[in-house]
């Protein structure tokens, strides 16, 4: 890790915009100043260039296997994609099994990522049952793992999906012992039946997808989980937020007094539900869950990203191929495996969405990609920020330049993009993580198994405007 | 202006804490690291210091004529007391007279404030009336003198309260010129009736300010502005929101879009309503307009500010003395000149109340300190936060010690404190102003006049996203 | 007045529909069952048809100037109108001057209506101002003469409008002697700038009058009338709400505890703001104030209605020309008479759109055609319903019929129906006004002036409960 | 069925209060009026009387197996006691078990009521499946057992409790078939955990039967058996509403236009939590699910049935005596019975607390007590109004006088009462059923038997606005 000079950059905090030169030492800030002796120092001149954090993105699932099949990204391709997407940090998914000791699943998941990943990262762990074995190792996760937030399904019935008595038990237990509750909301009990009723009536193309996980859905388990989390004076965060119906709930929680958080993603600020009718089964690319909503939702999202009732951006990065992934569910939607390729774009959609179209600020746009993450899942102050002592987690951005997204040349591992000829906004140019360039002038020099797993801190209750950004 | 090296301090800032050293050099700070080079410059040890971003108050009202009388402190006491307090910026109201060219009130504002001040100072211009006459100096307010917001009140029918017409068009003309405007939203009409009808009834006590200034006034005030603010798709900011009515209006204008914002003030978080029946005839000192309210309503303005729907916190310090001003109105409570002298305390009571009690992050303390108020009224980035570039306004700022509120030991110019014996945890230890001590060690080391009038950036709607914080 | 037996028809009250005889004598309902006995009464066979209790419409405008003109319907051709459309009472607006005696105005509508009426009436009396002199003679008012509801507009400034200290004063006064408060809620400040702004921009066609009074500014003025009300602790109703603004205030008001009620027009449930851009002036027919609304209102009105967040329908009946009057605002919008005729059509409406249509029940079509009306505004229980002991006041419909509504048809004086063409559902056949015939077989059988002045009862919140529909 | 001619009483509809004489022919009325001819007739004097509609309950437990005992009250001694207190029509709860046929579990309920009821009765049913088998015998019960309202539990976890699924599908079926879904509306997870967790914790008196079931259990699944109404837009009847949190829940639905209705209790609106803390484990004798809550939601469920968002009164008895029954739950609150005997009092409460008291009118009282429940339960217009053509079911009743309720006095076979000494204003005298006195001066005149089962119309939403209330 040599020493660095990233010379006349505009840097970007949550706060602040100014120029300045950052002097990286040891992985870390060393300095920020003007004019700073260059002697001993790589000097990389970011004149014009936007100097952000690196994105942090809490929301991937890599490598992760789904009804049968196995997302098409790994660790090794999905950090590369996002290390060439200005993201630094990934939080992955840790999937459990009933019955099984956790410490298992958290070992094949260090086991999927050790040797691959290029960028850092870390784990959520998913809760599906409640009960004294679960609870007594608990404390080990956190403590030794450094894994400080839980993940609760709300949907996906008979197979993820848990009931409230667990997820009230995950929030009391999160309470005490300093995690961060994640859900999935969305009413998995009514998708259950109106997706068996569509299919009984032939409805198989993939917008019944969407039309068997309505809006109101989610708005009514979002309000659910809230009010749950109040009642256990506990903390929550609401994962992939698509439709006003939830941010709706969020923000009502949070007048009356909850900690509640939520967290939305570009495909929902970007795409609507009318891509799931494209012809030809093309509609199976926009099948996520949540599902696109109508077009409506889009101002609602971004304004409240604005106003502070959502606080993260995740990619829900879970790709899948077209073509002999996706079109399992040719003639039956509910096959079609959920998810799509996007770790790699997060950031870059935003910026060209919220920033360069003039709906966030630029200190909003570091906020959501980057710090609130950090604050959220105990990984400030090294990650989140551009400031002294921090990790050079850094990227260098070009607000002039503009590329187009597609699957021939973007780095994720399968074969279509969402996004497939829109134009974003600034160009990534590099990119560094603790002190090394892992993306040089637009070319991979990371190494796979660079990336190192990091513990997490709680997130504590009680010392909480200590510890983090209570709101932002 | 000499080079000065502060060491080891805690640096706050709205995003981060973090340690560092602090150069300053030409009044800026032109660098922050670890172990800065320190010759040829004045070090200062902060170890277990916080670095704080001076304060910016918002709200002041220095040597303002009201109802026969005239405010105690000037802007020598008033800004030496701001010092002593951690605020190196205020922003005065410069009142107006209808008919009279708006030039000439603010020039008898820089004649009140030019040889006096020893923080840098501001001035928001009062508007009474809207005119082909008034409408045609605005541009010349704004560009030459660099005032960019303007205050309207809805209350003191028959002196300073103006009609919904010119509220309207006054924020008409905001939009197009680029400035915030402000209001005093308590209905007036309806505290006229009140008012005169408790003295027809013959209660005079201090008390029955409260009582004839309903906190639904202020409710149905606010929400009346937001509302005008959105068909005008202007830009508003709630000055002294005091109580919960008025918070719900602002929250649900935002949430429909609006762009309004709202400042609270030490008083209303810290006293309430039960002060103002000290015998006596000593309620006076707690005479403030909006009123003091029930004890209730503090944690709901607490929690508006660490949700975000409140951005910033304003002292309103309009200092009277208890003996020969405030007791004008034995008798006769509408006599009692309304406000007190806080100026002095504001950082002080918001840190202890809030960081040093856990209601507030240290980010989120300087957030509503310094750093919004910066944003909201073309400030930043010269101040409202400690980075590479900006006004090294600098506060030392120990959290191990404490102080005891009183007359006898503040600067103000006032014969009590509001917060008489109160003691409050941290202390001001030093403060910079542009690089300059102006208090060190607890002493006054600036002379008056050193203050400069600050001429502010436009509040450009076109340009929201880039130039500040959307919101917080 | 004879006795009458109406056979087999299907009575609806408001809360009952069922088949009986109604015996009437003295002018009143002496009986109603099976198989009553018939000798000595004239039988009228009411088969398969409906027996609504009589209409009463709270809100005309007959012979009253406006703008330099005078409404086209005076007392008799508006309540000959009025009885065809199955409308026994109305209760008309007293307009008054500042500085005159209130009994003066009084004595004007007195001389308007007395020779004329063919149906009963009672008036509402404008309060412009309040002093000494207007609060002394309001006892008066209400013990001698039955008037006991007030009228404050917030709207026509310089013409009407009352400022909000004059509404707060008089909803106090209501209070103390027992009336209800009417407020024409639109902020008048607003509507008087964008109105100038318009025409001096040319913007003179009479869309122009929608745009220039957006529905904001009804929501407005409404939510501040409302918050009055509450403040006061007093009763009020808004007249003509059209528009989903104004229902939420209404409708957040109740739920606070507040004593607010809602009326809404015809002309908002059925017709909308496109009709204003009608070619050739054609728009000035639709004219009203406020305007009429983006369609998306008209099921939001519905719902109101049927949820009871709004209790009555009013015509606003307030008749111009087309041609002579309408046309004064050719090349001025400002200048075109505000009103329609429609106290013919307010009933049929009713039931076509709403009770055929299935959006309200037959009950509901009598509780806000009739029976909240009368509760109100002290006509019960003489009024708004068939029973035993009211005044036989009761209309003959025959559900299978259906007419159209033309101008070359209705009985109003004017040259135009913003109707036109439009066919309703049901016909009223014939109409009894205490037990005497208006209308029978579709001909008029009254004579001017047998219409009675009805003294109406105190609004007595003392005895709320016992005296009135609390809510509906 | 004799010839009878009540004289002279006020008659009280739910939107008329008048005097008149009411003759009853063939257990009908037959005739209202003033004077009617006396011939033939027994005739009854009602001077000074009201005469209400019979009362409608529609929450009923007898003989209910619960816990391991039964409810001390069967229909014989339950209708007595409901005669006594003014009720004359009935809805009890047929509860079904899972893989049993339904018509089985209907004809155990025929079993238990054939030969005791005093008064007439109908059935709900209680669905705790849904599956093919339930579904193909739906319409039976609806098209001849004319049981048209389904009662799902979303508490009683691993007893009655029903998941989501099961709920949001009777909520299809009931639409398709037109019948009106009942929800107990609490979240049975997290009364589950908490219960739990209270017994752990060696917390076992009654009060925690309070604390383990806060409201906002309640108020969650009101909100969620809200939103799944609305999104499978079918109907909704929320029984005993015992807080705020419910109430807000069933209004914002309503607004929202969802077909949503509340049904409160007498025991919520005059007694509190308070009780459950009596003593010698008397507060078990206030054990009722959901719990009495704070005392500040009486006021605030009184406005809500002011208001029309709650829309009825059941009485939810389910008698237990405290000693043999109610003390199997000492040492244990979860062994407490659940359910008190109130039947008897459910009408005296409401009027005296309701109407003497000021808070809801005459016509309200009837409206919530029988009105609203007739044309929600398809029993209208047989039941719920006094009117020609319907059932002579007839309360006498004297508002001049006044009684102590006391379970010496009262006809439930219980050992004690919940309102024991408890004054209330009003007495009834005497009670028709179908034109039979079933109790004369305060004398039981009916025998066992003469009560008869009414099968009801379906709740049929295609013509929601004929045939019932839409909205009361």
């Amino acid at each position: 890790m040599s020493k660095k000079l990233i010379t006349n950059g505009t840097i970007v905090t949550a706060s602040e915009v100014y120029e300045g030169d950052v002097l990286i030492e040891g992985g870390k800030v060393s300095a920020i100043g003007k004019n700073l002796a260059r002697e001993g120092a790589e000097v990389i001149d970011a004149k014009n260039h936007y100097l952000f954090p690196g994105g942090i993105d809490p929301h991937t699932h890599l490598e992760m296997p789904f009804g049968g099949t196995v997302t098409k990204d790994d660790f090794e391709t999905g950090t590369i994609a996002a290390a060439f997407g200005g993201t630094t940090t990934i939080i992955d998914f840790c999937l459990t099994e009933k019955g099984k000791p956790l410490k298992e699943a958290i070992d094949v998941w260090h086991n999927k990522s050790k040797d691959k990943a290029v960028v850092d990262y870390s784990f959520h762990l998913m809760i599906g049952e409640i009960n004294e074995e679960v609870l007594s190792q608990l404390p080990e996760v956190i403590e030794e793992e450094g894994i400080t937030s839980f993940k609760v399904f709300m949907a996906y019935k008979d197979v993820f999906q848990a009931d409230d008595e667990t997820l009230y038990q995950t929030l009391i237990a999160a309470k005490e012992l300093g995690a961060l509750v994640m859900v999935h909301a969305e009413n998995g009990d009514v998708i259950h039946y109106l997706t068996k009723k569509a299919l009984e009536e032939g409805k198989t193309d993939p917008i019944f997808h969407a039309l068997t996980r309505p809006p109101e859905a989610e708005g009514e388990a979002t309000g659910r989980a809230a009010q749950l989390t109040h009642m256990a004076d506990s903390q929550l965060y609401v994962v992939h937020v698509s439709c006003n119906e939830a941010v709706e709930k969020i923000s009502e929680a949070r007048r009356k007094g909850a900690e509640v958080y939520g967290e939305t993603c570009p495909q929902y600020l970007v795409l609507d539900q009318s891509y799931m009718e494209k012809p030809d089964f093309e509609g199976a690319k926009y099948v996520w869950s949540p599902p696109l909503r109508d077009k409506s939702n889009q101002e609602l999202l971004w304004r409240a990203l604005k106003n502070g009732e959502l606080q993260t951006i995740g990619s829900d990065q879970c790709s899948f191929d077209f073509n002999g992934q996706k079109d399992l569910g040719r003639g039956d939607f509910t096959k079609i495996p959920n998810g799509g390729p996007i770790i790699e774009d997060r950031f870059s959609l935003l910026y060209s969405e919220g920033v360069a179209k003039g709906r966030i600020s630029l200190q909003k746009f570091v906020e959501v990609t980057s710090t609130n993450t950090a604050r959220l899942f105990g990984l400030a102050p090294e990650k989140g920020t551009i400031a002294v002592g921090s990790d050079a987690d850094i990227v260098i951005f070009n607000p002039d330049a503009s590329r187009t997204i597609s699957a021939k040349t973007h780095h994720m591992a399968v074969d279509y993009s969402a996004f497939e000829g829109m134009e974003v906004e600034g160009e990534i140019v590099s990119v560094l993580s603790r002190g090394d360039f892992i993306v040089k002038n637009k070319e991979l020099t990371a190494v796979p198994g660079r990336g190192e797993f990091l513990k997490r801190q709680k997130f504590n209750t009680s010392e909480r405007s200590e510890e983090r950004f209570t709101v932002m």
